[in-house]
This record gives C-alpha cells, sequence and structure tokens, in this order.
C-alpha cells in the first residue's frame, strides 16, 4: 500500500470552532502549515502560515482588523492572501500573496479545501449533519495520532478490532465473530454488522442497563476520510430503541503529514440529553476507548516504516470495506493528477 | 569501513534466558522486529513481530496457549508462524504467516539465527561453554550501545584502550605497551598479550589484593561477533594461578540496526565462588569499565555518521586483531551474498 | 536560495576566549567537529576533531603538555596534528595525522579558518575593532540558534523587524517607516538609515533618558557573516552625541551545519563606562531583544526547509542590502570551487 500522497481537492477538518477566534492558530494539514483565524465578524479563514516574503511565520504575527500582519517585518495581508501593506514603500509587488484556502464552519467542525480554491464547493462537505441535529447531543475532542491517517481509516472501518482492543468498553466476542457486509454506493462505503441476541458490551451495561441485545453496526465512510458509524443496542428481540442505546460515532481524520494525523471524534446521542454526568462518562469512556487505538495504531506506523522487505498486506474477509475506501480515494487521487480534473469528487 | 550489511545466517543471542517467558517480549536484531516467547513446556520461540496481516504489533497482543494471537484483529499464529485461526472466516490465506526464527537457549544464552532456517544449525553457534561449565560462577548483564556492533567487537580485540578508558579498574600502562600477537584460525580470530612482571590493575589488586604480576589476555573471536577473553594474572614468576585470578569475559554483540546494538555481557570466574560480596563486587566493576567504553564508542559513532570526507582510517600494529576479525565478517557475507551459500559459517 | 554550501577559506569565530584553555573544547564548525585547546605557553590550537585511527574524539582525551592524547587508544597529536606516539610500537604512519586548523585571538574572539591553512591571513579577520578599543567597554555572549547562518545575517542587515519584533527595547514605527540606502564596497556591504525627530525607543530612554532623537543605524557587512551596527541616537536637531547614545552592535555568525549557527555578539559603548549596573541593563536587555530573534529565525528555518513548492522568495526595497551581502558569499563560494582559487577573500 502506498501511503504517500493526499487527496487534496476535498474538505478536511482544520479545526473545532472554538479553537478558532480573533487570534492566529497554526495547524498543519497535508504537509503545509495553515494559519486560521476569524474575521471581525466572526468568519473563519486560513492562509498559508509562510510569508511570502522571507518564509516568516506568519501565525507569530498579529490580527490586525481583518488582516494578518507578518511578526518579522511587517508585511500585512487580507483574507485572500493579497499583500496590502509594506512599511517604506509604496508599490507592492504582485507576486507577494500568501496562499489563502477555503473554509467552511459545518457540523460542529471546521473545513478546509486544500486543493484549487476555483474547485471548493461546500455540497462536498461530507455529511456529518447529526453532528449537528435537533434532539441529539454530542462529546467529542481530538486527538494527535503519530500514524498515516489511512491506518485510522482502516481502523474504522473493521470494527472487529473491538473484540481484541476494546474489550473493557465496546468490544466483546459477539463482534469479531459476526461477518460484516460491504457495499460501495458512489464514492461512499457502506460496512454493515448485525449481532442478533448477544451479550452487550461493558459500556453498554454502564449507559443502558442492558443486558441481552440485538446490537447495529451502520458504518458510512465519505471520502477522504470521515467515517460516521449508526450504533444501536436493544433489548434482543425487542426491536424498541427507546430501551436501548443508539448514538452516532463520527470521525473525521486530517493528515499532518505521511506519519501523523490529527483525528477528531465526537459521540451524537438522542437519549437522556440532560443528563450530563452521563455525557462525561461517554467522553471519557470513548476516549479511553480510542486511545488503546492509538497505541495500536503508532506501533503499526513504527512497523511499516521499518519494513524492509515490502511483501503485500493480506487480506481477510473484514477488510473488505476498508480496502474498498482505500481504492476510492486512491482512484480520487488519480482523477485529481489529470490535468483535466473536474470539480472535486463530485 | 562499510558498516552497513549484516550476517543472517549465523547465530545471534536475542536475549537473558529470565528474560523470555510466558509473555511477548520485542527485540529488533538486525533491523528486524522479533517477538520472543516461551511455549507452554518452556521452549523459546521467536517470530517476527509485524503481523502479515496490517503489519501490527504482535508482540502488543497475547499468548494463548503456545499461539500467539495479535492484539489488533485477533489472528492467531502457532510457533512456525502459520495463521490458526482468524475470526469470522473458516478459510485461512496461505500467505497469512508470520516469519518463524529458530531459537535456541544455549551457553546461558538465548540464541536466535535471522537468516535461511534450513541452514540453522546448533553446532553453529559460538562455543561460549565457560558460561555454563561446572566450578565457574557467573555475573553478567547487558548493555544498549548507541554504536555499530562492529565498534565494540574492534573494542574488544584490542585491549590497548584499557590503558586510556579504563585506568580505574582493568587498565595500567602495561596493556598498552605490551605488543600483541594475532593469529587467524579458520574463521576465528585470536589475539594474545603476555605481560611479565607488571602492576597489578586496581582491580586485580581489589579482588585478589596482587601487587606484581605476570598477566595474560587470550582473545577469542568467533564470528560474527562473540567475543571471549581468558584473562590471567598471578604473582609474577611463580606461575601459580591459584595465588592468582583467572575469569573469563564473555561478550555477544547483537545488531539492533546499523547505528545501534545489544551487549551481553559475563564474567565467569573458578575462585571464591561462593562469594557474594565478591561476584557483586565483579559486577560493579566491571559494568561501570563497560560504561566507560560506551561513552567512547558513542562519540565515535557519531563522528563516523558525520565524516564528509571518508578518508580510510589509519590502522596500527594492535588493530591486526579487529581487522582480521572484520575480514572474515565481510568474506562471510559475500558467501551469504552468493545464490548457492552453503550453510552457515560452517 | 540555496542555503547549502560554506565558504571555507574564511575566518569563523570559533569560541570566546575565556571558553578555550588548558582543556579540550569541541565545536562543530561548518559541520565539522573541532577540539580548540591552549598550549602551555597560551596559544590558542584547533585540531579536527576525530583520530585519524578509529575516529575516536579527541576532545574526549586528554592534554599532555601541549600535545592531544586520544582517550581511546592514546595516540598523541601536536599542535600541527602530527602524531608524535603510538603506544606498543615505534614507526608512525605518515598518513597518521589529525588536520590542524590555523586559530588566532583577535577583536576579543577566537577565529579559526576552515579552509586551505595556506591561505589562512590575519589581515582577512573581519574588522572589529570597536571589541578591542580604548575608551570602550563591552558586553556580550553567545547564542545557539537552529537556523541557517545566513537568516541570522539577513536579520542584521534588515534592520526594520525591530518595529515588529523588538517594540519593547529598540524598536518603534519610525524604523520600519524610514528607508535604507545599501551600498555594496568591495566585499563589504553598507547600510544606512537615518531616522531624523524621532521618538527614542523604550531601551533608548532607559538608558540615556533620551525622548525626541535623531538615530542613525550604519551596518557594515563583511563576509563571510560579520556585522557591525553603528547605532547612535541624540536629541533631536541637536547634533551632540555627547547628550545621546552612541555604540556598537557587533555579530558574528558561525556556522554549525546547515541548520544551525552559534550567534557571537557584543554591544561596546563608550560612555559611563565604569557604570557596572547599565552594563548589566544593557546585557540583559540586549540579550532579550536576541532572543525574540531566535524564535523568529527558528520557526522561519522550520518553514523553509518544509516548502515544498519552492516558490522564490519575494524580496522588497528593504532587503537590498541582505541580498547584495548573499551575492558577495556566493561569489566567494563560487570562487573557491575554482581550482586556482586565490588567497581568501582578499
Amino acid at each position: 500500500m502506498e501511503l504517500s500522497v493526499f487527496l487534496k481537492n476535498c474538505w478536511y477538518v482544520a479545526a473545532e470552532p472554538q479553537e478558532i477566534g480573533r487570534h492566529l492558530t497554526q495547524r498543519w494539514i497535508v504537509g503545509e502549515p495553515v494559519v486560521l483565524y476569524r474575521t471581525e465578524d466572526g468568519q473563519p479563514k486560513a492562509l498559508e502560515d509562510r510569508c511570502p516574503h522571507r518564509r516568516a511565520s506568519l501565525s507569530k504575527g498579529t490580527l490586525v482588523g481583518d488582516e494578518v500582519q507578518c511578526g518579522y517585518h511587517g508585511m500585512r495581508f487580507d483574507t485572500q492572501g493579497r499583500c496590502v501593506h509594506i512599511h517604506g514603500q509604496d508599490k507592492i509587488p504582485a507576486a507577494m500573496c500568501a496562499r489563502a484556502y477555503p473554509v467552511v464552519q459545518k457540523w460542529r467542525w471546521i473545513w478546509i479545501w486544500m486543493g484549487d480554491p476555483a474547485l471548493a464547493d461546500e455540497a462536498l462537505i461530507p455529511d456529518l449533519s447529526y453532528n449537528d441535529t435537533p434532539g441529539w447531543t454530542v462529546v467529542g475532542g481530538t486527538l494527535h495520532v503519530e500514524a498515516n491517517y489511512q491506518l485510522v481509516v482502516d481502523n474504522l472501518l473493521d470494527l472487529t478490532h473491538e473484540t481484541f482492543v476494546h474489550s473493557r468498553t465496546i468490544g466483546n466476542a459477539a463482534v469479531a465473530d459476526t461477518p460484516m457486509e460491504s457495499e460501495v454506493i458512489g464514492q461512499e462505503v457502506h460496512v454493515r454488522r448485525i449481532m442478533q441476541g448477544t451479550p452487550a458490551p461493558p459500556l453498554f451495561k454502564r449507559v443502558r442497563g442492558l443486558q441481552t441485545i440485538d446490537r447495529w453496526q451502520l458504518i458510512r465512510f465519505q471520502p477522504p476520510s470521515s467515517i460516521s458509524i449508526d450504533a444501536r443496542g436493544y433489548p434482543a428481540g425487542s426491536d424498541d430503541i427507546s430501551q436501548g442505546l443508539r448514538w452516532f460515532s463520527i470521525n473525521a481524520i486530517t493528515p499532518i503529514d505521511e506519519r501523523s494525523c490529527r483525528y477528531y471524534w465526537t459521540i451524537t446521542r438522542c437519549f437522556d440529553l440532560d443528563d450530563q454526568a452521563l455525557s462525561q462518562l461517554i467522553h471519557d469512556q470513548i476516549l479511553a476507548t480510542f486511545m488503546e487505538d492509538v497505541e495500536v495504531l503508532q506501533a503499526q506506523q513504527k512497523l511499516i516504516e521499518t519494513d524492509q522487505r515490502g511483501r503485500p498486506e493480506i487480506s481477510v474477509r473484514a477488510d473488505l470495506g476498508s480496502v474498498s475506501a482505500r481504492r476510492v480515494v486512491q482512484r480520487l487521487i488519480e482523477q485529481e493528477a489529470q490535468p483535466a480534473a473536474g470539480a472535486g469528487h463530485a
């Protein structure tokens, strides 16, 4: 597997909304430094975090109105990256531009388009609407992972690992023992695992007192790296979700570079909305669960990097979803490399 | 000197016996990750520490009977590295194999064969029998050294350095001032330095109260990287070792990668066998002595790596042993690269 | 801009005088390890800090009279790098030489010539005479900067940045708003900025109680990397420096390697020579000022190293001095690469 090239003409999560404000914030995304901020009217904006003059870090400068002033020699750039002021001279070279990236706040996250700005279309933002739907409440956070982003995507598209990695929270033998079904729908990959009459995993017991349950995992992958999991568990045979648990595990993975990524995650549920203690419990348990993944993924990354023999990976039936998702992304990357590339992954 | 290629068809020390048990232990050897464990009947075993499925670290999994279960998706591997279980499917791909390495416990250490398993022959394990001989008692340990393993081998084949590096324990002017003799015998290199009527070095005084001594150093190199030193000191002219000191300094150096190694060492002696305080003294003094080497070797490694001019090393008479040893190993590496390579270094 | 090659036939500052004595001190200069020491009669000397025998670090050895004894096998080298002693043998191979570098103590610093020793000429040491002139008193120090040395040179040749980086000490709006003049004189670059009737920056107020001043900055670059700044400020229109402030900011930047350098600096003044509290104030304020630069420069270095698109830098009028200086150095490097290179940059 080649893990080396990133899709650019697509939306990645750049930050959580509360991280970006009337100050300058640096983020590395697909190998590029980005400075993020909000204009006086609250719009999120992003420029390349490299002054075109001498490569100083714009994020170490200051925000002057809606302009970013470089902290080294004071050049100022507007929200489009155009230089609008150079101290000591009136003429501004036409080439004195910082690259501007389209940015949109949607579904509780701030998204950035790292490719050709002319192709940026908000309609292409992955549908993660359950992050922002009335009647649902959200907990979440962001993790830094020292592994290629595709390893995190693989992880979320084959939940077999819950049995082995997460037996303290959401995993038990039923997960690994139950086959999955996988389907490619356009550019999406859908994976489904339905377990009937199975013991509830530890966290389901704690959250809803469930014992023997029917359990559904409906996974939806949207390129380049969003995975939402419709997770349901209710008393076996009851077909009554009101007695059970339903939440979406929503995940968006943003490459920092080829060997690290930021992992944005939420759990959004439609029961006991006002139970703060429950929200805290879910947050803490899911965070602990994902930290178990981080340990596995970081070790995996090191073993991939150091593999000198380069034998092909051996796939099993449970990999069908992740292999399909890699193919979708690979195909989009290849399309993007074409001279006459069309608009994003539409 | 090229420090870049490792001999594979040979035995390296992989661990001390007590380090390996009913748990999974990771070691990096000649650039490869290895997972070591013992079967229920106590046999040491080793597999490549990379799951053939998705390169997860098997050593982060669990031991189930005599099988290693990957901690990520639960594939199980037998002691030969064959996959014997995949959750959720009955058919096991023939290629789903982890590499298995021959492992043998001998001479107080666990040895591993990193090359072609068909060529592994216990008779090729270097003769370090004094590590495990009745009437001798052993102290020892393992050091991590951030230097190429050949630099440690060089160090042990030219003890001239004791005068300059180890004047607090085993070195004094007599060592450097006395010429050595060197001889290649088959694939072994023997170096001998005999000092007559010389002051005892500090540690010899502390251990046996010696003053003026005859001192022998009989060094035996066996490829790829074992060095045993028959060290003797007794009252000058007495020819009576019972009044003196005799021990073997036994050393086996295992490459981790091109710039680091594990250094397994023992001192095995044939006097005052039950004197625990003496054992502790010898252990502590020799450890302190070898840590002096580590400091020198790590600085040397950095200066070799950063040398841009690449002038040849200038050798002196005292280097004859180490130069011979390098030639033996180089010749074996070249033989191994031949298509019809014979069995090991037999 | 290519930042990759160093001028060798020139003088770099290797150390402050009090750092070098009757002990062995290691310094990395233009990518090479150097061991510095003083002979019994106080002369500074420098050898390559790599034993020609096996690349051990000579600086970990000992000084025996005026000879450096390697701490590994005891070879001894005289001040010219010639091996004069090998334990256990009388014959010394002719090639057993450590490289010796010409070293001179001048203008309060120790200078080293990293190129062809035959071309070393003390007359080529940059004129930093105000470091050592009766009637002037000096404070100073050395900084380690994780950035290419040219970025520090650029910094000092365009003081526009004082407005944005150093507003707490020596910068205010007047600096950036006032144009500079630049001139190439032989191999030197001179930059001048004269500000009339401008508010004194904070440090000038603290040091001399100045309010509205005429302020001069006369910058002199001497290759490869010395910059002295004749800084003057006096009551506006008075033309009377005795009521004002005059000091030289003297700077010499020595490459460690392509991504780091040592930055030697002094402030030498001709007023209130005996005021220790004032000396301490100036030292502390200038150190804090330069640490602001270090932060900017280190971020800049990272952004240059990670720039994948390689667009050219966009220069402005204020860059004229630094661009000229880079050209001078580039031309000298190209001359040095000629087979029949003449003597240094004379």
